[in-house]
């Protein structure tokens, strides 16, 4: 019942990916599980992202995405509430690895299915092999129902975008035009690539994301779409960390941009929590094996507040028991979503393995 | 989204299961590939499920569901409007391994989880282990969001039993009173079992099914339910087959019993086709593993017509290649079946591994 489609563009089919903030149907997730990437065999990580799916399927529908190895164990950990469904996985990102689904005017929903390479492939992928991975978007798009383009060589994660839904996409040239993505393309390939794709007219080009994002700094991890025209911006007042000049230059672009509309863009900042730094027992509790990066003690993560996931009637936030910085970005979300509950959930087990809550789910639209 | 049940029967909450000859949703399938039981890898088994799921996609949806190392095989195989799920498996009889789904009067659907051992355990199981069988029937209804009735203990699988929609179910002595499935119940506790879970009032045992059935002579293999009070019944005409007697006893069974609802049974005979053995060729293909039943040159098989699929609007029916006897199956299920149509299939591949068309589906009835 789902048609690969390799003739045509979401663009000539006439369909665009929403916003994240319009209605979905659910959302997918996947059940993290690989010891040398998740300390103590996954079982932190995994009440983490038990706690994450609960919260999200307070407000719609929520699919976990389990190996047969931890069915039953993920079976039990989840409320009946949430769709456990066999899928083999090399990790457990959906963001990256399920399809970015896009919709007509009629609402009729598809899926986009990119080639997936762990962040770099040979490169600089994070691990090796990455073949389970590349199929679970054609898997959700199967068990959906759902007919979905197909990408023969053209490498993407769904981190890597934001859509406006309105005509306008953002994306970061540190991962979008590094060499271990699409090197057979240049600038100019690549935005019309998107264009075709996202069904938009605009792509909006930060020079950078979040500093050491080991994913070559994908935008959803500094900036995130709240509605057409209003973003909000992952930032720091300190101008001696080197996340300072990342954050600086995209508001410097954002600001004198305008959007595929003609709006310009009202900016949100929200200041990035104090280091989160990886400890001795942390660093200890992951398996060593050659060809994933290692976890070591004292490095910095990429935590940034701009890594939510907006669910139907919620904002699912991720928190790091930060005195100074957690509640100022409960406020300034409540501000910018005054519709939403904001849901904070203590997200240091899932930025220890290098994302945040955006990264480990996809939503898809409700379409008719 | 699903429900596992525990505290309550079908019949407790007014569920029944329907006859096959009712509407249904559509059909579920997993693909072979155990090269311990199916020859050259598989291959030619899988051509000849492929064949079954094509025919049944002619009238109703049809879910394929495939290992991680088989997906990507199978979905090239199978056209488009065939659904493709990942699921691990041990081998490929989805009759016996996947949900019994039961119906109330509002059309609400529900599935039944059985317990599973390879039709007999550590007593004379087929295959060991069988741990991804016992968990297809639960994660179908996972997939497919209904809740399902689970039996901690009662040893069941699906081509042990026939409803006819309409109180009466019919099973053979030979399996379900087998040590090797429930010993700890006597006759009259397992036909209470069947009565509260398939929701029924009467249950027929027949003595035997087919001769050499190593499911221990599942009845799905010597009668098949085509309408309430109506059925067809494996036969041979030749006395000194040890099938005569198993055919003769069901006869006479049949004829003096009543069904449920009072009614006398109308049954068709429908005679076996001429013996089908094994050849060396066809043995030589298969791995030789402990445990796991060999396919031995010579080998009977028990073929027998009554394991057709009933799908909505069709028959879908093992043939043999057998000049004596496919036209004459045809010919008995033309007269009873005159509103469907008759799709038979070369079956030969299927029954080398131990069961035929109706062993390998499932049908998921529409309900409402």
């Amino acid at each position: 019942m789902s048609r690969k489609i390799t003739e045509t563009t979401p663009k000539q089919d006439g369909f665009r990916m929403p916003g994240e903030f319009e209605t979905h149907k659910g959302c997918w997730m996947v059940w993290p599980e690989r010891t040398d990437n998740w300390r103590l065999g996954g079982k932190p990580a995994q009440q983490a992202f038990v706690a994450v799916a609960e919260a999200i399927a307070n407000f719609e529908e929520l699919t976990m995405c389990v190996s047969q190895r931890q069915f039953q164990a993920a079976r039990e950990e989840l409320s009946d509430r949430i769709r456990v469904v066999e899928m083999s996985n090399d990790d457990s990102w959906m963001r990256d690895v399920g399809p970015t689904f896009v919709v007509n005017d009629e609402g009729e929903v598809r899926g986009i299915d990119w080639r997936f390479n762990a962040w770099g492939g040979l490169v600089d992928g994070l691990y090796f092999p990455w073949d389970k991975d590349d199929l679970v978007a054609k898997k959700v798009c199967e068990i959906e129902g759902k007919d979905y383009y197909s990408l023969e060589e053209f490498i993407l994660e769904g981190g890597s975008i934001h859509s406006d839904g309105d005509g306008t996409a953002i994306v970061t040239e540190a991962c979008l035009l590094h060499e271990s993505r699409n090197p057979q393309l240049d600038k100019a390939g690549i935005e019309n690539t998107l264009k075709e794709y996202l069904g938009v007219e605009k792509v909006l080009w930060l020079p950078h994301g979040i500093y050491l994002d080991e994913t070559n700094e994908h935008v959803d991890n500094i900036v995130h779409y709240c509605a057409p025209g209003v973003l909000v911006l992952g930032w720091t007042d300190d101008e001696s960390d080197p996340q300072y000049p990342y954050s600086k230059a995209a508001f410097d672009y954002l600001s004198t941009e305008t959007d595929a509309k003609g709006r310009k863009l009202e900016i949100h900042k929200i200041h990035i929590p104090n280091e989160v730094l990886i400890t001795k027992e942390e660093s200890e509790g992951v398996d060593s094996v050659d060809g994933t990066l290692p976890r070591e003690e004292g490095d910095r993560q990429a935590a940034s507040y701009a890594n939510f996931y907006i669910a139907n009637d919620a904002v699912i936030l991720p928190l790091f028991d930060d005195e100074e910085y957690d509640n100022k970005a409960i406020e300034t979300l409540e501000k910018v979503f005054p519709d939403r509950e904001i849901v904070g959930i203590y997200a240091r087990e899932i930025i220890l393995g290098g994302g945040n809550i955006h990264c480990i789910t996809q939503q898809q639209p409700l379409g008719k």
